[in-house]
């Protein structure tokens, strides 16, 4: 399949989008246009990953779109009075804010729009699935239809989910094929630095660097 | 068609939105939960015809969400230092906000989710379709399959836009059949009492009751 020249990128700053990042330039895109979201998340130091990693990957543009999710309500991300669940407990479910991946596309398809660019990449995996239910490719066809039908203009809007059959062991591999600067990237949900090592992101994370037989360059809580 | 006992309804403060909370109630739905945007509009009037027409409906609730549509950036009905296009001047496609209502629409379903509440009402119209691609069954066909697939429980979300293929003056005949309280509507871009009568929403709102030889209650400039 053959790519863009221009493309904007959902760039969280976290393992997957990184990688996602370090891929596109791999494959010679051109023009990446990075988009990030300020969503009220408590672990706002990877707003801060984001940029880092977008100026140390050379993209053209690097945009922070903001969308209260806080409003919606009764989620340990963005609500400080929850506590993150450890991944022990088994409620990674409670993370889940209704249809933040449908806003945030949405969101940064607007802004493409703007600058006349069609194509979006995002970084879900297979092992977001189990939780979130909007991490395959069923559903983005879905809002790919949608996004194409109610443009302002009639043209086709193109989402693109390289790593959406990947495990994240397998994103992983590539990264470090790719050489991607982890240290950079966050993950943890708690947004502290060292990270905790107990919440799922941390969890699921230690574990695909471990699949690899590679160390984590992030520093952990103890 | 049989009605669902809850319902979301969007309801701008406009025409349509407030004949179609007038037609949900006549339906017999219960349980109506009216939510208005706050999305930078200069015509934040509609806010507070909103929150009346809902108290004065008897609808079970009210909320407002808000959503920074300026940060997208280039359009009069957000930036102040645009200026509305007069409807003479044909160009309603510059008031168009890039996937307005489909981040309006999916913000309306996170809130519903939370209620655990399936049914969501928008009264896009006919006459609109010429500016808004995105008010069209097609649209809102595929922003349900994708909602359905991409929220975070196993359920199917109804979207329903009973007016979809009704004029505007149609919709206008129905109100007054059931006596809707349009002099509390709000409806001209520019957010102004009495009401511009230039901009494309008093045009259209004027032609739509003078269709029905009807006098719209609203006070106009001049």
């Amino acid at each position: 399949m053959s790519h863009p020249q221009r493309a904007v990128l959902l760039l969280s700053g976290g393992m997957d989008s990184t990688t996602l990042l370090w891929w596109m330039k791999d494959q010679g895109i051109a023009e990446i246009h990075t988009v990030a979201i300020d969503y009220g998340q408590r672990h706002k130091i990877e707003l801060k990953s984001s940029r880092t990693l977008s100026k140390q990957a050379g993209a053209q543009s690097h945009r922070v779109l903001t969308l209260n999710l806080q409003q919606i309500g009764g989620n340990p991300l963005t609500d400080q009075a929850l506590s993150i669940p450890a991944a022990a407990d088994k409620q990674q479910i409670n993370t889940v804010v209704p249809y933040r991946n449908l806003l945030f596309v949405t969101l940064a398809a607007a802004w493409a729009e703007q600058e006349s660019i069609q194509h979006l990449y995002l970084s879900p995996v297979q092992d977001d699935y189990k939780a979130y239910r909007d991490c395959r490719r069923a559903f983005y066809d879905a809002l790919e239809t949608a996004l194409s039908l109610g443009g302002p203009h009639d043209t086709t809007v193109h989402i693109h989910t390289p790593f959406v059959e990947k495990w994240k062991s397998e994103v992983v591999q590539i990264g470090l094929s790719l050489q991607v600067p982890y240290q950079h990237t966050h993950t943890c949900y708690e947004g502290i630095r060292p990270a905790c090592g107990r919440c799922d992101a941390c969890v699921e994370r230690l574990d695909a660097f471990h699949r690899n037989n590679a160390v984590d360059p992030l520093e952990y809580e103890k």
